[in-house]
């Protein structure tokens, strides 16, 4: 198998090759051949995933999330410069499940990161186009497994912060970043319910000139909104820092946070644990997809849902009794 | 159908007609039945469900929880009682999975709620028993229903905040209430993640005596808390208020915000869009369950699991493609 090689393709073995001794080119139709939905490159795709395993996980995955005006692609160009600064080579992926569906995309925007763009050290890498949003997190997923091989030493992982791909990208990832701004009031400014909680860090960005200290009262607000969660299992406290990434103030905290969140993990064993975790809870996630995917994607039991949801509104059927006679049906069509 | 009759038991139209009446014998009977796990009774389960539909739906639904210590029986004995006084009868259910396990039961408790058990106007049921969560929910839901059909105006149910039956409960409530204590510093005393974000009313409890400065200031700094989160698609903003349940203080001001919460919801349309979301997801979430079921529940499969967790930790299986082998192997099982 190791041989198979669909027309205009490599063999997965070049493609291994080239990603293990840092070829651009070939990570990025690599990339490609994860993120296709042919058949031939799916088989592909499997084989180059199943040899890049051993040569993955060496990386810190990092989740960065906000709405849509916190300045999340300023805050990126910032941060992965940085990064770069201190040595590290920076892949960005992104996760946008809403702008698939308008066809659009977050970094479809040319002017996005214009500087790390050309950087060596950085490789930047638009969301893979996906009908669902399991099918997007696990290209989104394997393609870090590969720029990992790459040899890229930090994954910012991006997102909207409005949909559901955080709990996602929380899902791969081992730190996870909320960007926010101040002055928006008592709303949490669009953001979706239960990210407040996933996050190891919150950034009030744009803290400068005469939002300073507008920040620096968001701050303390967030940081005391904070106190009132349960400790996460790692460990880690939640901190809340103020930037301005435009100007790039506060960037380094952020990475000197990352860095002692990445030391206390390590030391007391939650960095291990959490990546084994996650790779499993990955594995019952597809089949839990998949499961679903089998029942709903059947037109007989969709048309046989809709009039059970109407004869539920009407109480003419109990909802337990309505679902025993869907899963009699679905366990009659196979 | 309406006549089938097990053994010592008496037909569906019987216990409807005593639920109807208000008769309590009757009541409790037909919710052993609903918990019983005998396939006769399964039977008889059915139809008095169906047959009772009509008749259900017409109260407030309250989720109570907090932690061990919170003096949960206590509010409950309190409020209940100050229900009744305002001319409501009172059905208590509770959930506790955890009990379960350890074959306990946190109803167990002889000198709990002793006042409100004497009370004609009050109902008092311990949790279901049940393997699953999946289950006790169920069993609970169709509970209340009859409940409801024996002319019970307010169900509160109430769980231990402490597991995952607290979605459960939120997901068949109009209303979720927090019990919580002052004093506990900055962790949440041992409530789970997500809860916080669930409730409609938080109430500091044992705001009595030393404790009433204390339990002020965790009211304010619980009050700004919540401010962070984005509002609920009820248009409800949640409220936090003390109370000291043991004497009886503060404990109309539960009841005011629920009127309160309950005139916003009828106005504005949630209350009726959200009993058919709820019932409808009941359905959904039967099903989920009934799958995954269908797929856990296989021994073979079992087997194949746990051989892959091992070979996705050390790298030998990407999680996507041990997802993939299970799926294939389960359509093959029918």
């Amino acid at each position: 198998m190791k041989n198979y090689k669909p027309k205009g393709r490599l063999t997965a073995s070049a493609y291994i090759d080239g990603i293990l001794k840092g070829d651009r080119v070939l990570l990025s139709r690599a990339i490609t051949i994860i993120e296709s939905n042919l058949e031939s490159d799916k088989v592909l795709a499997k084989e180059i995933i199943q040899e890049i395993l051993p040569h993955s996980g060496k990386s810190i995955r990092i989740g960065i999330t906000g709405v849509p005006g916190v300045g999340k692609s300023t805050f990126i160009e910032s941060f992965g410069k940085y990064l770069i600064t201190q040595g590290k080579r920076v892949a960005i992926l992104s996760i946008d499940p809403s702008s698939q569906r308008s066809k659009g995309s977050i970094l479809g925007d040319k002017t996005r990161m214009e500087e790390l763009a050309t950087m060596q050290e950085a490789y930047i890498r638009p969301s893979a186009s996906g009908d669902t949003l399991g099918g997007v997190a696990n290209k989104t997923g394997e393609t870090m497994l590969l720029c990992e091989a790459g040899g890229y030493d930090i994954i910012l992982i991006e997102t909207v912060g409005v949909g559901q791909s955080e709990t996602a990208v929380h899902g791969m990832t081992d730190f996870f970043l909320l960007l926010m701004l101040s002055g928006a009031g008592d709303e949490l400014q669009g953001i979706k319910k239960g990210i407040m909680e996933m996050a190891d860090m919150v950034v009030i960005n744009k803290a400068d000139g005469d939002n300073v200290r507008m920040s620096e009262m968001a701050r303390l607000q967030y940081q005391n909104a904070l106190h009132i969660f349960p400790q996460s299992e790692s460990g880690w406290s939640p901190v809340v820092s103020t930037a301005s990434a435009i100007k790039n103030i506060g960037i380094d905290t952020v990475w000197n946070e990352v860095s002692k969140f990445k030391s206390l993990v390590d030391q007391n064993g939650y960095f291990f644990k959490n990546r084994n975790h996650q790779q499993i809870a990955w594995m019952y996630n597809n089949i839990n997809e998949e499961l679903k995917h089998l029942f709903y994607g059947s037109a007989n039991i969709k048309e046989h849902l809709s009039v059970l949801e109407r004869d539920i509104v009407s109480a003419k059927i109990s909802p337990v009794k309505a679902a025993q006679l869907m899963i009699d049906e679905f366990k009659r069509s196979f």
